[in-house]
Protein backbone atom coordinates (compact mmCIF):
# COMPACT_ATOMS: atom_id res chain seq x y z
CA UNK A 1 0.00 0.00 0.00
CA UNK A 2 1.27 3.14 -0.86
CA UNK A 3 -0.32 7.17 -0.23
CA UNK A 4 0.62 8.18 -3.63
CA UNK A 5 -2.43 6.42 -5.23
CA UNK A 6 -3.98 9.20 -7.13
CA UNK A 7 -0.93 11.84 -7.16
CA UNK A 8 -2.08 13.18 -10.05
CA UNK A 9 -5.42 14.14 -11.37
CA UNK A 10 -6.75 12.23 -13.96
CA UNK A 11 -9.07 13.24 -16.99
CA UNK A 12 -12.07 10.65 -17.54
CA UNK A 13 -13.88 10.88 -21.05
CA UNK A 14 -17.63 10.05 -20.36
CA UNK A 15 -19.16 10.51 -24.15
CA UNK A 16 -16.70 12.71 -25.57
CA UNK A 17 -17.36 14.80 -22.16
CA UNK A 18 -14.11 15.65 -20.38
CA UNK A 19 -14.35 15.33 -16.20
CA UNK A 20 -11.11 15.41 -13.70
CA UNK A 21 -11.03 12.63 -11.22
CA UNK A 22 -8.85 13.36 -8.65
CA UNK A 23 -7.98 12.71 -4.66
CA UNK A 24 -10.28 14.61 -2.56
CA UNK A 25 -9.30 18.10 -0.49
CA UNK A 26 -10.09 19.69 2.55
CA UNK A 27 -11.50 22.03 0.38
CA UNK A 28 -13.82 20.17 -1.11
CA UNK A 29 -15.31 18.99 2.37
CA UNK A 30 -18.65 21.01 1.25
CA UNK A 31 -19.42 19.88 -1.81
CA UNK A 32 -18.84 16.25 -0.86
CA UNK A 33 -21.11 16.65 1.98
CA UNK A 34 -23.60 18.38 -0.28
CA UNK A 35 -23.78 14.99 -2.93
CA UNK A 36 -24.31 12.89 -0.09
CA UNK A 37 -26.99 14.84 1.17
CA UNK A 38 -28.95 15.23 -1.99
CA UNK A 39 -29.01 11.29 -2.04
CA UNK A 40 -33.33 11.03 -1.12
CA UNK A 41 -32.34 7.62 0.60
CA UNK A 42 -29.92 9.11 3.07
CA UNK A 43 -32.23 12.13 3.85
CA UNK A 44 -32.00 11.46 7.70
CA UNK A 45 -27.93 10.93 7.84
CA UNK A 46 -26.81 13.44 5.84
CA UNK A 47 -26.95 17.14 5.94
CA UNK A 48 -25.38 20.52 4.74
CA UNK A 49 -26.40 21.20 8.63
CA UNK A 50 -23.46 23.12 10.34
CA UNK A 51 -23.84 21.06 13.34
CA UNK A 52 -22.96 17.62 11.18
CA UNK A 53 -19.54 19.62 9.85
CA UNK A 54 -17.46 18.50 13.36
CA UNK A 55 -18.19 14.88 12.39
CA UNK A 56 -18.10 14.84 8.67
CA UNK A 57 -14.48 16.75 9.53
CA UNK A 58 -12.97 14.15 11.95
CA UNK A 59 -13.78 11.58 9.03
CA UNK A 60 -12.04 13.84 6.45
CA UNK A 61 -8.82 13.53 8.35
CA UNK A 62 -8.91 9.45 9.02
CA UNK A 63 -9.57 9.20 5.38
CA UNK A 64 -6.87 11.32 4.16
CA UNK A 65 -4.13 9.85 6.91
CA UNK A 66 -5.12 6.31 5.85
CA UNK A 67 -2.81 5.15 3.35
CA UNK A 68 -5.53 2.31 2.60
CA UNK A 69 -8.28 4.92 1.67
CA UNK A 70 -8.50 7.03 -1.22
CA UNK A 71 -11.52 9.44 -1.42
CA UNK A 72 -12.09 10.58 -5.29
CA UNK A 73 -13.41 13.99 -6.09
CA UNK A 74 -14.75 14.49 -9.82
CA UNK A 75 -15.09 17.90 -11.07
CA UNK A 76 -16.79 19.05 -14.14
CA UNK A 77 -15.03 21.49 -16.85
CA UNK A 78 -16.29 24.65 -15.24
CA UNK A 79 -14.67 22.86 -11.91
CA UNK A 80 -17.85 22.05 -10.10
CA UNK A 81 -17.89 18.95 -8.04
CA UNK A 82 -19.98 16.34 -10.04
CA UNK A 83 -19.27 13.29 -8.46
CA UNK A 84 -17.25 11.01 -5.46
CA UNK A 85 -16.93 7.14 -4.20
CA UNK A 86 -14.43 6.38 -1.80
CA UNK A 87 -11.51 3.32 -2.60
CA UNK A 88 -10.38 0.92 0.45
CA UNK A 89 -7.87 -1.80 0.11
CA UNK A 90 -8.22 -4.47 2.37
CA UNK A 91 -5.90 -7.13 2.26
CA UNK A 92 -7.13 -10.75 3.19
CA UNK A 93 -6.44 -14.35 3.83
CA UNK A 94 -9.90 -15.74 2.78
CA UNK A 95 -9.57 -16.60 -1.23
CA UNK A 96 -5.90 -17.56 -1.49
CA UNK A 97 -4.60 -14.23 0.67
CA UNK A 98 -6.66 -11.99 -2.18
CA UNK A 99 -6.76 -8.29 -1.06
CA UNK A 100 -10.23 -6.89 -1.75
CA UNK A 101 -10.88 -2.98 -3.61
CA UNK A 102 -14.38 -1.99 -1.50
CA UNK A 103 -15.96 0.68 -3.09
CA UNK A 104 -18.34 3.06 -0.78
CA UNK A 105 -20.20 5.87 -0.75
CA UNK A 106 -20.43 6.45 -4.84
CA UNK A 107 -22.35 9.54 -5.66
CA UNK A 108 -23.50 11.40 -8.99
CA UNK A 109 -24.64 15.11 -9.06
CA UNK A 110 -28.33 14.39 -11.32
CA UNK A 111 -26.85 17.48 -13.81
CA UNK A 112 -24.12 15.32 -14.59
CA UNK A 113 -26.25 11.82 -14.82
CA UNK A 114 -27.11 9.66 -18.15
CA UNK A 115 -23.53 10.88 -19.82
CA UNK A 116 -21.68 7.74 -18.16
CA UNK A 117 -20.19 9.54 -15.38
CA UNK A 118 -20.46 6.95 -13.57
CA UNK A 119 -19.49 4.74 -15.75
CA UNK A 120 -16.09 6.13 -16.41
CA UNK A 121 -15.90 6.66 -12.39
CA UNK A 122 -16.02 2.58 -11.76
CA UNK A 123 -13.93 1.50 -14.98
CA UNK A 124 -11.31 4.13 -13.25
CA UNK A 125 -11.67 2.45 -9.90
CA UNK A 126 -11.57 -0.80 -11.36
CA UNK A 127 -8.31 -0.44 -12.97
CA UNK A 128 -7.11 1.37 -9.90
CA UNK A 129 -7.88 -2.06 -7.94
CA UNK A 130 -6.08 -4.39 -10.32
CA UNK A 131 -2.73 -1.71 -10.24
CA UNK A 132 -2.61 -1.85 -6.81
CA UNK A 133 -2.57 -6.15 -6.65
CA UNK A 134 -6.43 -6.36 -6.12
CA UNK A 135 -7.84 -9.69 -7.03
CA UNK A 136 -11.61 -8.48 -6.59
CA UNK A 137 -13.41 -5.60 -6.06
CA UNK A 138 -16.46 -5.23 -4.27
CA UNK A 139 -19.63 -2.97 -2.82
CA UNK A 140 -22.62 -2.93 -1.74
CA UNK A 141 -25.86 -1.18 -2.62
CA UNK A 142 -29.50 -0.63 -1.12
CA UNK A 143 -31.51 -3.29 -2.44
CA UNK A 144 -34.05 -0.12 -3.52
CA UNK A 145 -31.53 1.05 -5.83
CA UNK A 146 -32.26 -1.34 -8.78
CA UNK A 147 -31.24 1.42 -11.68
CA UNK A 148 -27.83 0.96 -9.41
CA UNK A 149 -28.39 -2.48 -9.45
CA UNK A 150 -28.40 -2.55 -13.31
CA UNK A 151 -25.48 -0.40 -13.70
CA UNK A 152 -23.37 -2.48 -11.68
CA UNK A 153 -24.48 -5.52 -13.70
CA UNK A 154 -23.41 -3.97 -16.90
CA UNK A 155 -20.00 -3.16 -15.20
CA UNK A 156 -19.43 -7.29 -14.76
CA UNK A 157 -20.18 -7.31 -11.10
CA UNK A 158 -22.06 -10.71 -9.79
CA UNK A 159 -24.69 -9.59 -6.85
CA UNK A 160 -23.49 -13.07 -5.42
CA UNK A 161 -24.23 -11.84 -1.86
CA UNK A 162 -26.29 -10.49 0.81
CA UNK A 163 -25.25 -7.46 2.21
CA UNK A 164 -25.94 -7.18 6.43
CA UNK A 165 -25.99 -3.84 8.68
CA UNK A 166 -26.31 -3.42 12.24
CA UNK A 167 -26.60 0.26 13.36
CA UNK A 168 -25.14 0.68 17.02
CA UNK B 1 -7.29 3.79 15.37
CA UNK B 2 -5.09 2.47 17.36
CA UNK B 3 -3.12 -1.09 16.75
CA UNK B 4 -3.59 -1.32 20.67
CA UNK B 5 -6.85 -3.14 19.79
CA UNK B 6 -7.07 -6.85 20.84
CA UNK B 7 -3.72 -6.53 23.06
CA UNK B 8 -4.86 -9.07 25.59
CA UNK B 9 -6.62 -12.26 24.90
CA UNK B 10 -10.46 -12.41 25.99
CA UNK B 11 -12.24 -15.29 26.93
CA UNK B 12 -15.70 -16.02 25.12
CA UNK B 13 -18.52 -18.26 26.91
CA UNK B 14 -20.53 -20.29 24.40
CA UNK B 15 -23.31 -22.30 26.68
CA UNK B 16 -20.90 -22.32 29.54
CA UNK B 17 -18.17 -23.49 27.31
CA UNK B 18 -15.09 -21.40 27.46
CA UNK B 19 -12.92 -20.30 24.31
CA UNK B 20 -9.98 -17.82 24.09
CA UNK B 21 -10.72 -14.54 21.66
CA UNK B 22 -6.98 -13.14 20.81
CA UNK B 23 -5.20 -11.56 18.04
CA UNK B 24 -3.96 -14.10 15.37
CA UNK B 25 0.28 -14.38 15.74
CA UNK B 26 2.08 -15.53 12.47
CA UNK B 27 2.34 -19.13 13.95
CA UNK B 28 -1.45 -19.73 13.85
CA UNK B 29 -0.95 -19.04 9.95
CA UNK B 30 -2.05 -22.89 9.48
CA UNK B 31 -4.43 -23.71 11.30
CA UNK B 32 -6.28 -20.23 10.08
CA UNK B 33 -5.97 -21.44 6.37
CA UNK B 34 -7.21 -25.03 6.99
CA UNK B 35 -10.24 -23.21 8.20
CA UNK B 36 -10.39 -21.59 5.01
CA UNK B 37 -9.88 -24.37 3.31
CA UNK B 38 -12.49 -26.00 4.93
CA UNK B 39 -15.44 -24.16 3.98
CA UNK B 40 -16.96 -25.87 0.60
CA UNK B 41 -17.55 -22.70 -1.35
CA UNK B 42 -14.08 -21.76 -1.16
CA UNK B 43 -12.85 -25.13 -2.45
CA UNK B 44 -11.43 -23.34 -5.69
CA UNK B 45 -9.83 -20.31 -3.72
CA UNK B 46 -8.21 -21.58 -0.54
CA UNK B 47 -6.38 -24.35 0.30
CA UNK B 48 -3.51 -25.59 2.50
CA UNK B 49 -1.39 -26.59 -0.88
CA UNK B 50 2.00 -25.40 -0.12
CA UNK B 51 2.03 -23.44 -3.31
CA UNK B 52 -0.26 -21.32 -2.17
CA UNK B 53 1.62 -20.68 1.18
CA UNK B 54 3.95 -17.58 -0.09
CA UNK B 55 0.30 -15.37 -0.80
CA UNK B 56 -0.81 -16.42 2.27
CA UNK B 57 2.06 -15.08 4.26
CA UNK B 58 2.06 -11.92 2.65
CA UNK B 59 -1.46 -11.33 3.21
CA UNK B 60 -0.67 -11.86 6.93
CA UNK B 61 1.67 -9.63 7.06
CA UNK B 62 -0.14 -6.75 5.22
CA UNK B 63 -3.32 -7.64 7.74
CA UNK B 64 -0.71 -6.92 11.27
CA UNK B 65 1.27 -4.48 10.21
CA UNK B 66 -2.57 -2.09 9.54
CA UNK B 67 -3.66 -0.62 12.78
CA UNK B 68 -7.43 -0.58 10.92
CA UNK B 69 -7.24 -4.85 10.86
CA UNK B 70 -7.82 -7.12 13.35
CA UNK B 71 -7.35 -10.62 12.60
CA UNK B 72 -9.01 -12.82 15.54
CA UNK B 73 -8.11 -16.40 16.61
CA UNK B 74 -10.39 -18.24 18.55
CA UNK B 75 -8.98 -21.55 20.36
CA UNK B 76 -11.17 -24.46 22.97
CA UNK B 77 -9.50 -25.14 26.05
CA UNK B 78 -7.66 -27.70 24.64
CA UNK B 79 -4.82 -24.84 22.42
CA UNK B 80 -6.92 -26.01 19.25
CA UNK B 81 -7.65 -22.89 16.88
CA UNK B 82 -11.64 -23.55 15.90
CA UNK B 83 -12.57 -20.07 14.52
CA UNK B 84 -11.37 -17.01 13.07
CA UNK B 85 -12.80 -13.65 11.42
CA UNK B 86 -11.00 -10.56 10.32
CA UNK B 87 -12.23 -6.93 11.47
CA UNK B 88 -11.67 -4.00 10.06
CA UNK B 89 -12.12 -0.39 10.53
CA UNK B 90 -13.57 1.78 7.91
CA UNK B 91 -13.81 6.02 8.23
CA UNK B 92 -15.98 7.54 5.76
CA UNK B 93 -18.29 10.92 5.24
CA UNK B 94 -21.30 8.72 3.89
CA UNK B 95 -24.20 8.77 6.82
CA UNK B 96 -22.74 11.41 8.71
CA UNK B 97 -18.90 10.85 8.89
CA UNK B 98 -19.93 7.63 9.94
CA UNK B 99 -16.89 4.34 10.88
CA UNK B 100 -17.79 1.12 9.97
CA UNK B 101 -16.57 -1.93 11.19
CA UNK B 102 -16.30 -4.81 8.57
CA UNK B 103 -16.70 -8.19 9.29
CA UNK B 104 -14.75 -10.84 6.86
CA UNK B 105 -14.19 -14.39 6.78
CA UNK B 106 -16.22 -15.59 9.52
CA UNK B 107 -15.32 -19.42 10.07
CA UNK B 108 -16.19 -21.72 12.56
CA UNK B 109 -14.61 -25.24 12.85
CA UNK B 110 -17.19 -28.24 11.91
CA UNK B 111 -16.29 -29.58 15.30
CA UNK B 112 -17.10 -26.49 17.22
CA UNK B 113 -20.16 -25.58 15.61
CA UNK B 114 -24.07 -25.71 17.80
CA UNK B 115 -22.97 -24.37 20.90
CA UNK B 116 -22.93 -20.86 19.92
CA UNK B 117 -19.42 -19.85 19.27
CA UNK B 118 -20.17 -17.84 16.06
CA UNK B 119 -22.82 -15.89 17.87
CA UNK B 120 -20.20 -15.31 20.88
CA UNK B 121 -17.71 -14.21 18.35
CA UNK B 122 -20.21 -11.99 16.26
CA UNK B 123 -21.31 -10.41 19.89
CA UNK B 124 -17.71 -9.58 21.03
CA UNK B 125 -17.05 -7.97 17.14
CA UNK B 126 -20.06 -5.73 17.93
CA UNK B 127 -18.60 -4.60 21.14
CA UNK B 128 -15.14 -4.14 19.67
CA UNK B 129 -16.92 -1.90 17.00
CA UNK B 130 -18.34 0.08 19.22
CA UNK B 131 -15.50 0.48 21.71
CA UNK B 132 -13.75 1.74 19.16
CA UNK B 133 -16.27 4.19 17.66
CA UNK B 134 -17.88 2.77 14.70
CA UNK B 135 -21.68 3.74 13.91
CA UNK B 136 -22.31 0.26 12.31
CA UNK B 137 -21.19 -3.01 11.81
CA UNK B 138 -21.55 -4.65 8.38
CA UNK B 139 -20.58 -7.56 6.37
CA UNK B 140 -21.73 -9.43 3.30
CA UNK B 141 -22.71 -13.29 3.27
CA UNK B 142 -22.90 -15.30 -0.09
CA UNK B 143 -26.49 -15.77 -1.22
CA UNK B 144 -26.42 -19.55 -0.59
CA UNK B 145 -25.60 -19.55 2.93
CA UNK B 146 -28.81 -19.67 4.21
CA UNK B 147 -27.97 -21.03 7.64
CA UNK B 148 -25.92 -18.00 7.86
CA UNK B 149 -28.49 -15.36 7.18
CA UNK B 150 -30.71 -16.77 9.81
CA UNK B 151 -27.45 -16.49 11.94
CA UNK B 152 -27.15 -13.18 10.80
CA UNK B 153 -30.43 -11.64 11.53
CA UNK B 154 -30.99 -13.62 15.09
CA UNK B 155 -28.21 -10.98 15.69
CA UNK B 156 -29.80 -8.03 14.59
CA UNK B 157 -28.64 -7.39 11.27
CA UNK B 158 -30.61 -6.42 8.72
CA UNK B 159 -30.37 -7.86 5.27
CA UNK B 160 -30.57 -4.45 3.67
CA UNK B 161 -28.33 -4.19 0.63
CA UNK B 162 -27.07 -6.22 -2.01
CA UNK B 163 -22.93 -7.39 -2.39
CA UNK B 164 -21.77 -7.08 -6.01
CA UNK B 165 -17.75 -8.86 -6.35
CA UNK B 166 -15.81 -8.40 -9.69
CA UNK B 167 -12.46 -10.82 -9.65
CA UNK B 168 -9.93 -9.39 -11.61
Amino acid sequence: MTSATLAAPVTLDAAGVPFTLRRSRHHDLPDLIGLLAADALRANDDSTSPERRGAYEAAFQAIDGDPAQTLVTVEDAAGDVVGTMQLTLIPGLARGGATRMQVEAVRVAESARGCGLGTAMLRWAIEEARSRGAALVQLTSDARREDAHRFYDRLGFTPSHVGFKLFL
